[in-house]
Parts: structure tokens; sequence; C-alpha cells
């Protein structure tokens, strides 16, 4: 893959959907950085799986090169618009905090594709007494630590993680997972209230998730 | 989490196995990096189990402070060894092979974790014929672009990874599913033959996986 040029221009893959997609275009929103908001629809979606790297979504196109791994563009789009930590003491947590966050999804993912509903009711049983009092839990002393961010007591890059991936959480569990965590809360207004980001919350597509 | 003194003393905890532990006992052993190897026998898991962040391990104690997550420890080590990436165009490269690898490994838990035989078998079949044509075939076709590492033709700390995870690919999926990547064999092979890694494997604990 080729390195990008100094005013690489910016394309964006993914569903109309904020999903996965939507910590990358709030990071994108915050640094200011013009891209191509391209959204497949659901229907188009098998002509165009075979085309993207490992058959997924979501890709930042960066000149040519197409690149993936929702966690590790938000590392390096985190560090281009300055909010990575300031050392590597730093940004070991910060990649720790975004490593929990990811494992997090994925169990709520394992509920959500489970198809035999009396697995499915014991898996969502599971999750509420144990596995999001333990991750949330520990997400949200985290920020009451930190003085209302994630790590480092300031913004950095997986606040932005956080406040763009909570919707998914609701979608994948059926109900508002991180409601009754008040700190994650205040996390995830400190980031929306940011005025580039709020312009573009208030300004995107109207999606239901 | 208090920062680490200029010389930190480390304490590894995981299981007396290889698993996700072992790409960074490779990674220390790489570094010459002095550390107390604690191995918790699986009979007294219940009783550590509450006290490790998370509830989980592996877990690096450097000093005082408990650090957890093995890809993010494994790019903290990674960079203080000398195995990061030169610029951020090359870490988001390393980033992003971090990532696929370690989604295909939780595609293999996925199959290993299923109870129902039947199903179990049909997930085995996709993974063979889907998951691992498509992860595998892609890291393979990097390293042969890339003079027998992953990126950027030249040993990183994910190549490192690679070389420490596949043993429990082969556990989770029940047959080595690596076994005809010859490129992914070669990488293993060129991590595996470094000399301070060779003499931890030739004389590391003998466990099964």
């Amino acid at each position: 893959m080729s390195e990008p040029s100094e005013n690489p221009t910016y394309k964006f893959y993914y569903f109309n959907f904020r999903g996965l997609g939507e910590p990358i275009r709030l990071l994108l929103a915050y640094g200011g950085i013009e891209y191509e908001d391209v959204r497949i629809p659901k229907e188009e979606w098998p002509e165009h799986k075979p085309t993207m790297p490992l058959h997924q979504m979501p890709v930042l196109e960066i000149d040519e090169s197409r690149v993936y791994q929702h966690v590790s563009i938000l590392r390096y789009l985190g560090k281009k618009v300055g909010l990575s930590g300031e050392s590597d003491w730093e940004n070991l947590q910060i990649d720790m905090v975004a490593d929990i966050m990811n494992e997090f999804r994925l169990k709520l993912v394992g509920v959500y594709q489970e198809t035999d509903e009396e697995i499915k009711a014991k898996k969502l049983e599971d999750i509420k007494n144990e596995t999001i009092p333990l991750y949330l839990g520990k997400l949200d002393g985290m920020v009451e630590e930190n003085n209302g961010y994630l790590v480092a007591g300031k913004l950095t890059w997986v606040d932005v993680y956080l406040a763009g991936i909570s919707d998914l959480w609701k979608l994948l569990a059926g109900y508002d997972v991180a409601a009754d965590y008040s700190n994650l809360q205040n996390a995830i207004e400190n980031v929306n209230s940011i005025e580039t980001i709020k312009n573009w919350i208030e300004n995107r597509p109207e999606t239901e998730f």
C-alpha cells in the first residue's frame, strides 16, 4: 500500500448506518477533515462485498489505499487530529480502553447473532448480570477518575470512539446498556458537545441506528 | 495507573499454556527483558480471577501497574524493544494486521466454544471454506510482498504476534490451519530462528499448547 500524499483525499465506505462507522465519522468531523461519505445501501452490499478488503466495512480510502479495521483507523486518525496520548504509557492506556470497548461490543454481538431464542434469553441474562456491570463499571470508574474522560484526564480519540459506538451497543443489546452509568454519559456528552462534532450530529443523515 | 520507573520490574500472569500469552513472552525474550513468568494452574484460577482486571489474563505487571489486553501490551512492548514501524503509516499497517489476526482468532473461538455438535460441524465447514482462505490468504499474500515479514519488508512486533499465536489457532480449529500457507510458515520461521527467541523456545516450560 502506497503512503498517502501530504494532502490526501479521503473516501469513507460504510452502510447508511452509524454502527462501527460513526466513531470514524465523528473523528473526521472533529479534525475538520473533508471526505466523501459513501453509504452503501444494504441491498447493494452483495455486489460491493468482494471488492472490499476482507469483505468488510468500514473502509477508509486514503488517496489510492484502502485501510480497514475500525480501531486501527481511529488510532491513525486520532494521531493526525492531535488526540493521541503524550507518552507511550498514555497510549497504552488509550489502546487498552479501545480493546476493552471492542471486546465488550463483540460480547454483545454474540447475543445479537444467537438464533435460538432460549439460548439468546440465557445469554442476555448473563450479559446483564455479569458482562455489563464488569465492562461498563470499569469504564465508568475510569471516567470518574479522569475528569470526565476515559484516559489521562483529557480528550483522546478513545472518548470519540465511545461517543460514536454507544448507539451500536443499544442496537445489539436491545436496550440502552449505558443509561445508568452517569460517568459514561458524561464522557459521551463531553464529546458530543464539541462544536465540530455537535455540528456533524445536527446535520448528519438521519438513520435509526 | 502510575507511570513505570526507568527500569521497571515486570511480572507476567497467564496460564501454564502458550495461548494468548506466548506472543508477549516471545517479545520479552526478543528484547532481553527480565520478568517473572507467573503461570497460574487452572485449578487455582477461580481464586485469582476476581483479582485480575476484567477477570482475565494475560496481565503484565509493570512495577505496581497491571496492564492487560494482549494486543495493547504487544504494541507497547514492541515499541520498547524497537519493533514498531518507522512512520504513522507503517504503524497503521502493523495495527491492521494485528486486528485482522485477533478477529481471525475470535472466529475460531466461536467454533471452539460451540456446544451443539451439529452446529459446530457446520461452523467448522464455513471456517474451512471461507474464513481461513480469506484471512490466512490475505496474511500470506502480505508476507509474500514483504520479504518474509507481514509489514514494511522487515521484522515488526506483529510478526512476533503471528509466531506466538499460531499454536492457539491449531488448538481452536483442531488442526494446523496455517500448514498450507508457505509464506506464513516462512514468516513464523523468520521469528522463531532469531537467537533470543530460539533460545526461549528451546528452554521454555513444555506444555501441550
